[in-house]
């Protein structure tokens, strides 16, 4: 709350008011009187401002507009960590010099599959393998997902190819079961705001892979991460996954520059599905080396050996030859930007 | 999957293999061969065609488009059912002549206030009082709501006044506590697509307000209403409440056209919350005005008694003086559209 | 630039020489320092800061962000003239308690249909004729209007039912064949930042109606007519027209909560055209309802008497039976909200 | 219009109508009914079914949908030429394996700055230099630009350095002057859909830079290139430079996926502008690496010697030594895709 700007309807009794106010959180203002407008600035640690004082200032009389500068987000904020966090799972690192790549199918659809998917990813240089057991589907009548089954494919499959796992979490109650099995939790774009999701994995002690919302702006998501990080788990994974815009060739609209925004505002890694974000597997490549360069952490592809009968997503799916292929191109963008993949 | 569009690079094999498909499901086709593009018409019962059959098309070779005729949604569709539900709660109806409105405070903050604001947006006509007991917020430092205790002062206010409640779940875990307290549930913009709590509030036997998603398309909005009906509740109203653009003089941009699109797309009633869409209080009045004369069946209205001190939303907040005047002169507006509030 | 906040790495010389700047433009600042970031308050007529000064300031070093408190237009400003702006054309009034509808086909077509569309209109009570004589179109293989031929057709029209004319320039070129014809000169969606288009009509002696831009912010709108009223021209009607969102279920979303924002904003009358805004003839009537009862100073309708073979946009044109019903309505509307149609 | 799609309300009249509608223009239609809908697929030419004929069927008796097959655009369209398109201008190549850039100030402000600008992009290996002598402005009160004395100093920096010149025309009455000092005419995104200029330059025999506007589709852009061509000139560069979006940490959102679709529908040659895209200057470097690595066949960025002073745009330009290392770097990138700079 740290400048109120008041318009020239404002009274010397309104501004007294507010003057008092401030005092009693044992804070000082100084004031600038205008022309047009007066403006109150706010010294001291306004940090302890609610959002609710705030918004009680908001209506006050004579008051226009109230700006903050402080971020609302502190845990998740690069002003309280400038060191990059760096996430380590079963010798696997995010935020690292190397870019891993968490590759697999959207849906886990049977053993065969799975496992195959799994040794074909691996083969190519994944380092993480994905695939849901709970999936968030638009229609009721959609396939959603085969649950505690589809987590012991991936866990079998991570066993034999010793690539750790990342599953999506779609409700609170699943918690339990799903930790046995996976070694990073997500959550899903349209979980983005599921509060009461976010506090939960913010008390598990394994790493949070959190995707943005469809609508969400850079301040919301990293205030989602603050949520889970507010509950001690600061092991934070940002996913940019495509924003919905009015364009329609594409499913959403990758947003790249959220990677560099991003870099500068949070200490968190930050990683990019681009499978997501076009919705159509012969855009995915371009995308991907479009991520590594523009400095991503990770990327996050949807790979399938039968796109054509995949359960979900399968327009977006590259196939196993096509992924080795970008996985070997990917490797020179890393190398032109300093990194490895 | 009625209209399947193939290019210039698909040859005879691949349009075989495509008739072969249809024919296994006892679907019939007819082919139109233009210069540049080939369409396969599909005749049949094609709601049987499951998005993950149509996906398996969309990735054939040759294919450049699907077009799908059918709704994806079918309880929720006036095709299905012409007339419009009318839900019936504890004598207040939705969806009938009369406009109900929803009244009361953001959050229910104590009992004092809850029973003060009840009372006051009685008076002034409204016929459901509302208030948050679990509220989402952006920030985890932000008030969450009372839980339990805030249900019960709302349930007294229902006591005294004899409106009904309409209080909002966010978790799956917290339905049987909710269920005991409130009559109408209500689904908030943020969880629009948290499929699990859709089903679950699907399962149960009271009315679901449920809100647009921030940028959810009336599809998607349907869709998730089918959520909740395939479950067997099929008493859902639908609440816009603004959707997310680039324009920030209002807080969203109440989608007004909405409700007529609803008219005709689905038989369920359609009410505005004007509160969220534009989150100015000053702009409130205009907005239920508007949204009267477009044809809602009901209205949701942020009341505080002192909206200086709420410690939610204050700011888009009437106080009960405000209100009972827009309630006269909605009145007015109601009669002009033949309706009565 | 009335605020400029500084960051942690802004030195005291950074700071000096951001204050001399402030110095040799005549203006006074106050600094507050706060733990994490430093705030200087601008004092004096900050509105003679140009856009150029804001953005040397904002690239200085230690600078984060620099917010204005002052809107960048003045004569389109509440706060610069108080009163509403009240516009007359041969007797008819825009801003005033009357509705005007300003009504007609999207594109003059021919003599006869003009003629006859005309009559129709002015008999169901419309105080003013529309036609496209030059038209935007998003083909170039479309009907581009027939040009001067046009224009005749509706002055002839204008002179036989006594309605004066509304029509829309594109080309600067245009302007002295289109000020014979018309009474108000129209500036399209397209245009709205067309800069030099808006020079012209401000240097004209007719009013000008302004749509507003397909994606522009409210304040974009605003000061696209401070550029009309820069060169003279004060009579600016700005109209509502509908933003470009991610919905598709109509052509554009309809921002009503525009018109109370405007109202607040600025003294200038603010018109609303539901045909463009939703494009669907059968949503035409709801949302006209809606834009009287909001508290819109107009209404712009499309009217065809043949829209099946309308050469542009039949599709959102109501038939004059329809518009006629529509007028009748709109007048209980307009009497629920204190006004006449 | 080659398929449309009738409700349970279409009468044997109504098809009759419509297929009589269809055989007048020599096309002949199979109809496919289902249960619900009915289909009718038009065979034949349809691309000489003009849109306003496609209007007339969409608003007949019983017709709910009219999906057209064929796309709006001809000339622009891969389909109509499958060969890239590649531009050449006093020895610079934009469409080739060699990357090129376009670098300078936003707008030229004097004779010393242009040149010392020029001959520092030069150095660090731009092929062509870029400056605005008409500066669309949001503002009336903010910098416009220097006219023809700005072409002029554009012009003596190209015949020093030997870099061919880009600058934007706003108004068709400047055409003839333009043309004599300019070796690439740019329409700026707010003149995208300013017809009478698009047409304009179809007329010239110099490429047409042609930027993508603040919300349009890609499809609404190649139209706009649609437009340029009918008119006989073919070399159109288009160029992506963000768009609107509720994201407000960036200038824009740089649709950077853009460039791979249009790299299938177009023939012709995409560049992008991360500088307006992203609109901070400690982005750009980050975005113009992601612009190379999605396929990018050339970048535009904004160069000042003095962003701290410049009239427009200085928080988004790259000092000289900044452009230079970013030149170095982008170099790497491009050879990872096979391309050069």
């Amino acid at each position: 709350m740290d400048i109120i700007v008041l318009n020239q309807k404002a009274t010397e009794k309104n501004i007294n008011h507010i003057l008092r106010k401030l005092e009693s959180k044992g804070l000082k203002a100084t004031i600038s009187r205008g022309t047009e407008k007066t403006v109150i600035g706010v010294i001291g640690d306004t940090s302890r401002i609610t959002e609710e004082e705030e918004n009680a200032v908001r209506v006050m009389k004579g008051v226009e507009d109230v700006v903050r500068i402080l971020k609302p987000y502190k845990l998740a904020s690069r002003d309280f960590k400038a060191q990059n966090t760096i996430i380590k799972v079963k010798g696997k690192v995010i935020g690292g010099k190397k870019i891993p790549v968490i590759a697999g199918p959207c849906a886990v659809e049977n053993r065969v599959i799975m496992m195959n998917i799994a040794e074909k990813v691996k083969a190519a240089g994944a380092s993480f393998i994905r695939g849901g057991a709970y999936k968030p589907r638009t229609s009721p009548y959609s396939f959603q997902g085969l649950g505690e089954e589809g987590l012991k494919h991936l866990a079998e499959a991570s066993r034999k190819t010793g690539l750790p796992v990342v599953t999506e979490i779609m409700d609170p109650r699943d918690m339990e079961t799903i930790l046995q099995y996976t070694d990073i939790i997500q959550i899903g774009a349209r979980n983005m705001q599921n509060f009461r999701l976010l506090l939960e994995v913010g008390m598990c002690n394994k790493p949070v892979l959190l995707k943005r919302g469809l609508s969400a702006t850079i301040k919301e998501w990293l205030m989602a991460a603050e949520y889970v990080m507010s509950k001690g788990n600061q092991e934070v994974i940002l996913c940019e996954r495509g924003i919905r815009t009015f364009e329609t060739a594409t499913r959403n609209t990758l947003d790249l520059s959220a990677v560099p925004v991003l870099k500068q505002k949070t200490h968190l890694p930050v990683v990019v599905d681009p499978s997501h974000g076009v919705g159509k597997w012969d855009l995915v490549a371009p995308m991907a080396k479009a991520a590594v360069a523009v400095g991503a952490d990770g990327l996050l592809i949807e790979v399938h050996t039968n796109p054509e009968n995949a359960m979900s997503d399968g327009e977006q799916s590259l196939k196993p030859d096509a992924f080795k292929k970008l996985m070997s191109e990917l490797k020179l963008i890393a190398k032109a930007v300093g990194r490895e993949i």
